[in-house]
């Protein structure tokens, strides 16, 4: 028996409406074996920003052939374009927005959903492609369509401007907070290889005006109440508090710099 | 092989207790291929009419064959009858209030659940039907019961005084908000065929003593902030702003009134 | 065929970040055919009690051969072990910190996990276990791997010091509010042995002062907006209002005391 394939949704649709219930229903019309898998869809309405950091962290962890479906698209009607991309073995369907960005490397093969057989049936609406463009190409997909057959390749995707460390003179690094999560955390955007790039003793973090220190391997390395600076599970520096919330006790905001580098220099 | 068939579950359940997922484990007891898809857990506590709302939207977009829960209960432990309804080749399994009004149509087949040996097992509590009678009698359906088995037909299921828009003497139409959805985005009453029996010209929309003007085809037709009138991806009139909330734009609320037609008249 | 099995989550990893879907990808990725149930990702964060309450509730309505997994770890990556439990022919996988303590019963086979072979591949984290470590264990269990391979024997699980009902000397009992439900229904320590050991006309409850009266069967056994006491569908002695929530009627809180007996008494 064939293994079933997955389909993953990260949408702004949040969970109060039946919307992504509706997307579900549509792609078992068609593809009944389809394993569904919510990625999250309490994305900040429109926030093209966060869906691709939360898409960027998520799709590694998923088997080759998984389809990814990405429905936050603010210019849903617009003459923006739907994209279908093959990258590193899985498949991602989007609005051509930049929510893509973390994903695209080159050798991509990037295609504009345009084939309107392969949309649902009856009117499109030009409010919910979520329902009659995204869910019905995903799952026709899955069940055996061709990636060619979505319509014509793009070279130009649209993709993000996203903010990067600055390297000082120093040696140092200045950062960006890109992300707050449920806990509080304050993700930034120095990654793992930035901090391996340091001296050991240069590892130290600072953060509105207070040093934070080294970087420390668990939230449990110093006390509850605490502040500390470590890299992440998913490769991000990030700053925490034990059993507390970094967002709370720095005020911290998307945004704010972080600065990785001795003091004094 | 068979393939899975399909239970979705609606609630007023929310998401922090592990109501739902005690459904799932009872149905999955039962019927270890069911394939489970939740409409929505987040209706407002007891709101019959917001859940008879999300069903009506959602339920067309499942194949022949679904099976369709509503635990929306306030009569919950009292004598209010349990109804199990044959309507367009989907079963619907939901306490007698009012929840279906909107699914139900002439030679619809409706049974009251009675039939205690498809419950589950054991005493039945008088608060969670959705865990000793509707799961598992979704689940026995699903697996093969016949529908006769649950219990005697009802004719006189109870339905919702659902508020209809009022033709005026010049054509035009009063409408009524009946939902605001997650997005802020106020839905009335008024559906595609109400708009198209207009005169083109005619189809202006206001609320609030504001014109919002010309229906127009996408969120995105107007400016980043500016309202709108369109009918909506389930042929609803709706009222939103292009990447904003309606419903902070307006203050608007469920109750309000919309007029549909020329001022003038 | 072999019928899929079922995973279960719960955590306090809430709903607006990935996590949960990626550890969902990593089981799909090792079995392909897990049916994977969500208990509730809502927990409040790091609240072991509420984990082992929600746990405790839940896990008997699930088939035999069920795996579940339990992440609601605030000692991640500090030398806390992690547990692999069989207890009424179910696996249960979590941190060794209490949350177990509801399932625990004489006879319980429980290992410490060490068996880096049934990680995920590559470097485990120091800060997200449920996808390096639960994720892959789980997967790997339900997809046949042996129990006895997790790792050795442990002895001495933590468990949590449950506050118990205090019989006095009138014979009537001081319970204590341990949990409060989404629609504000207060649900307290005494279970329904306790509730029929006492002869009938004792079973009167009081709480905050005011006596509810004696214990109903349905919450439509009294008016809109009263206040009554009932034996939940779990098992646990609750304090509610009809249509209303008893939490705000009585500004009711975790570990207030409530009075089962006469009060004369």
């Amino acid at each position: 028996m064939k293994e079933p394939g997955i389909i993953t949704l990260l949408t702004d649709f949040g969970l109060h409406e039946p919307y992504v219930g509706v997307m579900k229903g549509v792609i078992l019309g068609i593809c009944p074996e389809a394993c569904i898998v919510d990625l999250t869809h309490q994305v900040e309405a429109r926030e093209v920003m966060e869906a691709n950091f939360a898409l960027h962290g998520a799709f590694p962890y998923f088997p080759a052939g998984t389809i990814h479906v990405v429905v936050v698209d603010p210019g849903v009607g617009s003459s923006r374009r739907i994209l279908c991309a093959r990258s590193r073995g899985m498949t991602f369907l989007a609005p051509d927005n930049g929510v893509l960005t973390g994903v695209f490397q080159p050798g991509d093969e990037i295609r504009a959903v345009t084939n309107g057989r392969m949309f649902l049936g009856g009117p499109i609406s030009h409010t919910f492609h979520g329902r009659d463009i995204f869910a019905p190409v995903a799952a026709r997909l899955l069940a055996g369509a061709r990636f060619a057959d979505v319509g014509g390749p793009v070279s130009d995707p649209v993709t993000l401007d996203l903010p990067q460390p600055v390297r000082q003179r120093s040696g140092s690094l200045m950062g960006t907070i890109i992300h707050i999560d449920q806990f509080g955390n304050l993700i930034s955007n120095i990654r793992k290889h930035d901090v391996e790039a340091l001296p050991e003793n240069a590892r130290v973090v600072s953060f509105r005006g207070q040093e934070i220190g080294r970087l420390v391997e668990s939230y449990a390395s110093v006390e509850r109440g605490a502040p500390l600076a470590i890299v992440d599970s998913f490769g991000f520096l990030e700053i925490a508090v034990n059993s507390g919330s970094a967002a709370k006790h720095f005020n911290g905001a998307r945004g704010d710099p972080l600065h990785l580098g001795l003091r004094c220099e």
